[in-house]
């Protein structure tokens, strides 16, 4: 087999093993209709010149209308390759370094050119995006440059199946990179790869994690024996622009290299982890780095040694800086063997316990992963604390985008919404001191320099024919390219684009769609847990309703229901103190019932079912309401679904329809489920009369 | 491999693979140390020949007391084998027929004799228990039958690993029978399967069904493909007395026959039937029959094709007539996609509203196997009405040895108590008519003929070395094997006889374990569920407590607790009318929450917190009190535990003290789930002031 970026000239089918998504030919084939010069041959230049010979065969016969392309990195660009007039505008025209491009337009003659190939690629993908039709016929000057460094997509995906499932909380089939315990690389499997590399270039994610954080005994090895086999996955990555990153495990140098220790301080420790990135850095074409998962969820750590987490990372970050490469660390660290007796331990605590004493210890090249959140990817939970307590460190905020905990990819969530609302939440709002978003952490290291901050991503993808096992779920991958890109950018909006893309609909009906999935976040919060309470899900698989299901467990997420109340007391004054993780202006709003937002409520504070919320109801006549409305939410979009699905392809029809059948059934059992266990708890019978079982 | 029972006179070791439970060499070669005759070559015969010769070696020189041994069944015996006084005692003693045994000892001179050369093994273990010193010094005249005609072990083990693991509900390691997807066939593997059916043959036990009920598709084949490694194991047991039963998938004449049906009446299906019952029959030796779980948890049955469960039990025992086998048709028929919301439906109904008016339809060698409650295997139940209402119909009924409700061999708790209480139960009491109690049920055909009734017992061994996980639970199979061959065994002396055997203990210590053991089911009830409610373990794995782990799911086992009281009404007048399965004794009874007893209160009442039981305790204050008490008495259990472990070989004492000590922690975490669940509900504090979280 020859990897993918060797194979220059050679024909293959778009999107050969799955769905184009949000790039189908009878869109991107119009890009390919003039005369095109590809300047270049470096592996990403010649992937696209190769895509674009691809799509003009698919296009058939080139335009005649006198228009001419050129695509090119700058240092490939020479006078005769342009004429006088785009000459003179890409003179005056700053092309950004990096992974920006530039695309201009004069005269019919058109130019797409980067300073680095990677630019190419998010080029084309802006292109496809903005120019349905086929190349500009009108003038263009348009720069743009990633407003992220670090624009990531996690796989759990582990190489054989086990107690977790090949994909780790995947919902759309097998892994697109691992089989039977081997790296793909049959060419069917690397022509899946292919195009996923191309669907997420096509956004700018720019690095990509092939194997699950909790990596197990044979994925252990991709570090040694399966080295060969992963540089051809590397290679399909990188000449998209797109590097590749692989979970270790943090004791590898026992397991693998057969020390005594994994002792981060230790100097053998040391010169393994050296001489292991050096040769996985040498065999795989981007290489980007590590990422661990270390004393988390009964991972082995620095702390078996009495060593700091940032002992720990820069060990990893020491051996990766030769190469360009980054370690991420992640910072979902709690004692999730605590003891539900316990009410001095906070979950909620524990990342900003752990690390934030530690900003300003870790190696430039190492960066902290924090989860949005405080607890894990809860449809409602505040934003984590510690993404504000890391000034000195490199960071990068932890989106989830496979559904784990949000319908598991049966139910439509679209999650850009809640993603937007995180990026644009300013941890120093209500006077806590100079505006700081998530998305201003996310794009310091763009804006200021010094250790690399992004987005990064647990992706939702799998061997499904389709992607993301819900077709709409594709839009879920979608947003989060785009917004790892900009976080800036309107979630609508991205909805819209992707509608636009991926199907062809009538205009009201792509209205109606992206009305659909713009709400579907808050009516699945509707349906489910409550007031930013989080968790009543079943144990272990963690789809359906089982409200005490985590409520004597070891994991520490509790709700602490009884017949008078419900909520976890998270206050300084009476709780367990979290409250005052956040900068002054946010601890003192959610320190007061009074002040706290009604959809984190129960997050922060312990209260009667008779509490009265900011809505003016009260909270156990809020859980009956929104339970209600939520099922009605769900009737009505599956109905409108119904009115869409005439205009789209058949499976995605019957895919989304059927999925939408499952929801309904599912949110109804939310709803009683729900409803009944507050009704028997409390005693409060519903305002309004409605059936509670 | 030469199958045993045609290895004579070759030596091997006494339990090879695994501990000896009641059978230790110091105790039973004390038999062999006299001149003995064994007459006979029968299978069971030359084994039995084959374990004296192999204790007399273990024994070391025979004794020169003039004692003289003969064993023999009835037709091998002649003149020239007995002394005149012996021979005059055996004219004048009536050998039972069947699978009885007489013992006679004149002066020094012993003879074990039976009809049939399976009760020289059951007498066997009768003078082992009985004589420990070794044979008898008095003259003895010692006659004895079993009570019951079927005394079946069930196994739920599976060819393979799966999501139930290899053995289903299994606490004691992998499959004696099966590994890797295939029976067993290696020496030291078919070495442990003649040590478990000595040990079980020294009960009483005359059948095993080697595979779970739940077939699936590698076990389908244990039909054909299997068939001649089967054979093998079948040898072994038939070896001993114990005949060889299948559980087969109902579906299999589809699945294995390549037929378009299963439909019982389907001339073809019982021509596929007989055709394979046939094949089994002859290829192994004492086969005895079917064991099938049919419309139940998803397994296909005669439903599907409109038929009945007699037509569908029937089609197979006419297969099965011929070699005078069985068909096994399990009653554990219910609604397992149940909708918590709908209050009508009634899972403890199930099983008689479905068999009891099928009562005579059946054919005189199908056998109704009926659980010993109405749910499943729940620490306390009411015992089965079923049971009493299958007067025209061959009835077992079935008991769960391994502990999947009761502690999962983790916790200790000892079972013969339970099943001595539902086997002395009569269904007919307070007026209901003749005595009719389940041991009456289950001696039925040795009393009176007709159809075979009996007890089977769901194992729990496996290949751990000490066949049952926790070493005590030993004596749960031991309870079994001795209740099923006489109902009327005071489970107390049969604890006194398992210590006896096993250990050798000071006299003080061994009345010690006796109660420790004795009290173990009331002290495991008395943490867990309370009030016969069950069902509060975690769904699943059905280990540890989850007050609402099975409240809305659709397995029909709900107890809805409000903040008012907690039960199930079940009564006539305003419940699910289950009552009134029981003739009128107990219906009236069981009806009034007054009469009903305090420890199947909430089985058949929903009733207030503040409930008075006839203890004069409330319920909630008895579910304080008891949860107290029940972790108290672990406490003690554990301590006494200490002072005998130093009498008890290594192995045993590490591997009880290590289960004391999880049994300890499971216990607190029952006592502080239930208390704080129904504090937080009731609102009502402990009248006694203690800590509840």
């Amino acid at each position: 087999m020859v990897p993918y970026g060797q194979q220059h000239g050679q024909g293959f089918p778009w999107f050969a093993g799955g769905e184009p998504c949000w790039l189908p030919a009878r869109r991107a084939a119009r890009l390919a209709t003039a005369p095109t010069t590809v300047l270049g041959d470096d592996p990403v230049t010649a992937t696209l010149r190769e895509d674009l010979q691809v799509l003009a065969a698919d296009a058939g016969a080139e335009t005649s209308d006198g228009r001419r392309l050129v695509v090119g990195a700058l240092a490939e660009l020479s006078a005769q390759h342009l004429g006088p007039v785009l000459a003179g505008a890409l003179a005056g025209t700053d092309v950004p370094a990096g992974e920006g491009f530039a695309v201009l337009a004069r005269g019919g003659e058109v130019l797409l050119t980067a300073a680095r190939p990677a630019g190419l690629r998010h080029g084309l993908g802006w292109l496809t995006r903005r120019f349905p039709g086929g190349w500009p016929d009108a003038d263009v000057t348009h720069v743009e440059e990633p407003r992220v460094d670090l624009r990531v997509l996690d796989h759990w995906d582990n190489m054989t199946d086990g107690p977790m499932g090949v994909v780790e909380r995947g919902y759309a089939g097998g892994s697109l990179f691992f089989a039977d315990g081997r790296v793909r690389t049959g060419a069917a499997d690397l022509a899946r790869v292919r195009d996923y590399a191309r669907l997420v270039s096509s956004l700018g994610v720019n690095a990509v994690c092939l194997n699950n954080v909790n990596v197990h005994a044979t994925e252990a090895h991709l570090l040694d024996e399966h080295l060969g086999d992963l540089a051809h996955l590397a290679a399909l990555l990188d000449a998209h622009g797109v590097r590749t990153l692989l979970s270790v495990d943090f004791s590898a140098p026992m397991s693998l290299g057969g020390l005594d220790t994994a002792d981060p301080l230790d100097e053998r420790v040391a010169a393994w982890w050296t001489g292991t990135t050096k040769r996985v850095a040498t065999s795989l074409p981007g290489f980007g780095g590590y990422v661990v998962k270390a004393d988390s969820e009964n991972r082995p750590g620095p702390h078996t040694y009495g060593r700091t987490h940032a002992d720990g990372a820069n060990v990893l970050a020491a051996a990766l800086d030769p190469f360009g490469a980054v370690v991420f660390w992640r910072c979902f660290v709690y004692d999730c063997h605590q003891d539900w007796r316990d009410r001095s331990t906070d979950r909620a605590r524990a990342a900003h316990d752990h690390f934030a004493p530690l900003d300003g210890e870790f190696a430039p090249n190492a960066v902290l992963q924090v989860k949005n959140g405080p607890m894990d990817f809860q449809v409602r939970e505040p934003v984590s604390p510690l993404l504000g307590a890391l000034p000195r460190t490199g960071v990068a905020v932890e989106f989830q985008i496979t559904q784990e905990y949000t319908g598991q990819q049966k139910h439509l969530c679209h999650l850009g919404t809640q993603w937007s609302e995180v990026l644009r939440f300013d941890l120093n709002a209500h006077g806590g001191g100079e505006p700081l978003r998530v998305a201003d952490v996310a794009t310091r290291s763009r804006r200021r320099g010094g250790s690399p901050t992004g987005v990064v991503g647990v992706a939702n993808v799998g061997t499904d024919a389709n992607w993301t096992g819900h077709a709409l779920a594709q839009a879920n991958l979608y947003a989060f390219g785009r917004l790892a890109w900009d976080p800036d950018l309107d979630p609508r909006e991205l909805l819209g684009e992707w509608v636009e893309q991926t199907f062809e609909l009538p205009g009201d009906l792509a209205a109606d769609l992206v009305e659909v999935m713009a709400r579907s976040w808050s009516v699945y919060e509707s349906y489910t847990a409550p007031l930013g309470v989080g968790w009543m899900v079943r144990p272990g698989h963690h789809y359906g309703p089982d409200v005490d299901g985590y409520e004597y467990t070891p994991w520490g997420t509790y709700h602490f229901a009884d017949r008078d109340g419900i909520g976890v007391d998270r206050t300084v004054a009476t709780g367990t103190g979290y409250a005052a993780q956040y900068p002054p202006g946010w601890a003192g709003v959610y320190e007061d019932a009074a002040t706290c937002p009604d959809e984190l409520l129960l997050f922060f504070h312990h209260v009667p079912y008779t509490h009265e919320l900011s809505s003016g109801s009260t909270v156990v006549q809020h859980v009956y309401d929104t339970h209600f409305a939520g099922v009605e939410a769900v009737e009505s979009s599956a109905a409108t679904w119904e009115r869409i699905a005439a205009h789209v392809p058949g499976p995605v029809a019957r895919n989304v329809t059927e999925r939408f059948e499952e929801q309904l059934r599912s949110a109804r059992e939310w709803r009683d489920q729900i409803n009944t266990y507050f009704f028997r708890k409390s005693g409060v019978p519903d305002a309004a009369g409605r059936r509670i079982h």
